[in-house]
């Protein structure tokens, strides 16, 4: 085994991509000489204004320029936010990925979704062991969280020791599995961890995260009440020890089970070929096939826990699933707390179901997986890093965890909030942000990637508020004589059907106006141009308070 | 006093216009024969679906078509939920408006603002006193809430006597004022209460809301933290006691007030005149004079802490807010909770104000306005309703009020869960939804109403979602000769400078097409269009997977 520290001189730069103004799109670059390490590769989700996107994935410029020192891509767990990003990422670079093997499955399907399962090379890595890539050993520690086959990883490099905990929480008592492997980290601690980066979601929170079995035990509960009601139970796909345990329940209390939702089938179907999940083929049944049963022989597993409009539990509580009716007799139960974002959405399934007579369950049926306050205190006393870098959250986690950490007694000057694209050097001796790499949010639209960016976005805005008007005429080229139109034609401003004379008047005023110029022998186009926007917006303000985009287009005829 | 029931076979109709599928634009109407009663006048803000949309008004034909039986309208409270919608309806009907002081003195702000001062006849009511309004008598009883002047109703009608709770809580120790008058309930439970409307808001809440009371302990506590500190405080400008808590706070710490916002500006003016809120001139000072003082000297009331883009805080925390800047010495208490769907815009601040260097505090500095269900079955256990009607929430929120009415013993049959529109027509005998009225949402766009309709709201949001493609040729009127053009435009579809080699082939694919068409001699301008649409927009989904809203026009030349 190497020794904690190589040399004191040494310096390792630690760069973030992602993970520092949300929570989402985690990436991070651990560099020594020419070796890099990347850590994560995730994704995160539009915000409201980034209307039309479909996802946001890191900017991985540095690492495009840097390709060569690359020595492979490790992944803490198998959420969106820590791979979405891998099928963008690898067609730029190609790193070798390490994973551990749920982890690496749910990756795989992704790589296959876009051709690209047969490119990538990929190694499995079981918790405990290590792997060596460059001047870097990496080795994989077991942590709980949300998704079964995560870890956090110790990175020896030749300045020290650091510990990247990933997503976490401590579950004492989880439902498969072991404990996040304390002894570990703290063996780690006791020999000396240069830095830590850790995660900071729910340092706001004070105590513990309640244990996975604490669900598991309500669930189990709400089976015993509702004998004779179909239950159905909505929650995160990727949480495959909740499903694993909603299974056990429907066995136990001798219930089929239904799985609809495309990503909760493709979980469960990895899960079962993992042997993560062991349930014998006639406990899953079609959906085609549950008119066979009674209601009180049915679970109903379902995707949809988040409002997602096109999800399978929103397209029921909307009437718009082909092949599941809410009744009455249905309860519902909402595994799951709704994102921030999605509060709303969750509403409105929430009241569809129930004007649909089902009962509807959402209280108790869920806990955290990422660690509170008492968690994050108890990594940090194990591992006693002496530097810190809080992760994984917007910016008031990140300086939750700073303000823990230096209750702890970790020196302020030791503690580094860092934003995207900072490098950070750190040695034995010191730790200073030194230089500042291109980082940000690449915004995917369809298969277009990067190519919608403020500019289009605030298009976009405009337009969803107000609309747009066209003016569009056409000039002869040389006698600048205007041959047709102005006319208006508009989307989205007004019901045109009710306001023909607004509509009327607006063109009435754009003809005057292009005559006038017509009148002036303006011949500069782009005058007209914008002598029609100034004056029809003028008077559409006027008239109605309203601001749609003004796009006149000329026309010339030779 | 007439008898709470004068006709056993007497029927009076009850008739909510809004506030029944949301919480917002809350209006019921009460009718007897020749008679109409409203209560309240609401708006509400527009769903996320409604892009553009300035705020939303409930759809009142019914009362338009039965304009000559209004005899007033009556309000519970002057909340935008409450009294919004009353300068776009009073533009139709000409009714009276009966309202507490306070509640009058806001209505007046915004019928000034519509210029409707003059030409609406209105009557400031006390609580206990009672109006005859046709064959109705309105008594106006307290009750808690969180604005003050807060008012339900006991209707008295030859059919028996209704009480429309509106929005309250019961405080035991309110700050200023009394409790709500539960001898008065209870007194009209003991002579027979036909129907209770009652607020719904809370009653998936356990308990009872904590005092007011609870917060100003905790705002003077904090104001004993922050000595030396500035000390900023969002909160919601309509409750008018928590304001005059706060500067009570500021004053008993020797403090200067600074207001910010122009809703908080416009309140506290209307609290003063009314002496609401008694402080001495030289405690309120003005933004600009801030300078002359320390920093524990000064606290900062302001709007915005519901993230609103718009108001004072967010533009202090965005850094355009042209008198304040955040400083690391500041303490920001957000005196409020995001109103479901608000999160992350609140989120969004609190991150900006922390980058500041800020303290933030967000966590017990609010109690709710309205009753949970501990506080409503005290409601029902006084009024002793005949039958009841859930008011004042999402459907979810309604079934909890109609499940816990069921609960004291009403029985399931005299419950009714209204949608908006539902003409319930009751009697000591019976309760029948009898008839369905026209109502609904009416949305306001600037100067419009109700010109932005599904058909608008559907192009906007193809628009913000996907962009625009502009087709543009010109025609000559006989020959069918393409004399320019096709020429495509596109606004938020794709950054242009990037995407050249897309949008020039995207325009040969247009160009084929329209010359096939030529040569065939099709002159039907409405088929060359719909080719050129289905063209290219399957070029572009086989392109760049995107589906932008494709637009040809056609010019055309004599």
């Amino acid at each position: 085994m190497k020794a904690a520290v190589e040399n004191e001189n040494a310096k390792i730069k630690i760069i973030p991509l992602g993970g520092l103004e949300q929570i989402g799109m985690n990436m991070t670059v651990y560099e020594y000489e020419d070796n890099i390490l990347v850590v994560d590769c995730g994704l995160s989700f539009p915000d409201d204004e980034m209307l039309g996107i479909d996802l946001v994935i890191p900017d991985i410029t540095y690492l495009k320029e840097n390709a060569d020192k690359i020595k492979g891509i490790v992944i803490t767990h198998g959420h969106e936010d820590h791979i979405g990003a891998l099928p963008y990422v690898l067609r730029e670079i190609n790193a070798p990925i390490y994973a551990t093997k749920l982890t690496m499955a749910i990756i795989d399907g992704k790589l296959k979704e876009h051709g690209m399962e047969k490119t990538v090379k990929k190694k499995v890595v079981k918790t405990g062991q290590s792997i060596n890539l460059g001047c870097f050993r990496v080795e994989f520690i077991k942590v709980n969280h949300s998704i079964a086959d995560s870890v956090g990883f110790a990175i020896f490099t030749p300045a020290g020791v650091i510990v990247h905990t990933g997503d976490f929480k401590i579950d004492y008592t989880p439902l498969y599995g072991d404990t996040t492997d304390l002894t570990r980290f703290g063996e780690l601690g006791k020999k000396g961890v240069l830095a830590m980066m850790s995660d900071s979601t729910n340092v706001l929170k004070p105590g513990f995260t309640a244990s996975e079995r604490t669900v598991a035990k309500t669930i189990d509960q709400l089976f015993a009440e509702n004998v004779g009601h179909r239950i159905i139970v909505a929650t995160f796909a990727s949480n495959v020890d909740r499903v694993r345990q909603i299974i056990n329940s429907a066995c136990k209390y001798g219930r089929k089970v239904v799985i609809e939702g495309r990503s909760m089938v493709n979980i469960i179907n990895i899960a079962r070929e993992l042997e993560y999940i062991q349930v014998s083929d006639d406990t899953i049944i079609d959906v085609e096939d549950m008119k066979n049963y009674t209601d009180g022989q049915i679970v109903l597993i379902t995707t949809g826990s988040q409002g997602e409009s096109m999800a399978a539990l929103s397209r029921m509580a909307a009437s718009i699933h082909k092949k599941v009716t809410i009744k009455p007799n249905d309860t519902v139960i909402f595994s799951s707390s709704p994102i921030p974002g999605n509060e709303k959405a969750v509403s409105k399934v929430i009241n569809e179901l129930s004007m649909k007579g089902a009962t509807v369950i959402f209280q108790d049926t869920h806990v955290s997986g990422h660690a509170c306050q008492e968690e994050i205190k108890l990594m940090y006393s194990l591992v006693k890093p002496k530097y810190c870098i809080p992760a994984h959250g917007e910016y008031r986690h990140l300086k939750g965890t700073a303000e823990l950490a230096e209750s702890m007694g970790i020196p302020k000057d030791h503690i580094f909030i860092l934003s995207s694209g900072d490098v950070l050097t750190l040695s034995e001796k010191e730790g200073i942000v030194t230089d500042h790499v291109p980082a940000g949010s690449v915004l995917v639209d369809g298969l277009g990637v990067g190519d919608v960016g403020n500019i289009v976005l605030r298009d976009r805005q405009n337009l969803a508020e107000n609309g747009i008007i066209i003016v569009v005429m056409t000039f002869e080229k040389y006698s600048n004589q205007l041959l047709a139109g102005p006319d208006i034609v508009s989307r989205g401003f007004v019901y045109v059907r009710g306001a023909e004379n607004l509509l009327e008047d607006a063109r009435k005023v754009v003809n005057d106006a292009v005559l006038g110029c017509v009148e002036k022998n303006i011949s500069d186009w782009g005058k007209i141009k914008m002598v029609v926007k100034e004056t029809l917006s003028e008077y559409l303000w006027k008239k109605i308070k309203r601001n749609p985009m003004i796009l006149p287009i000329i026309m010339e005829v030779e």
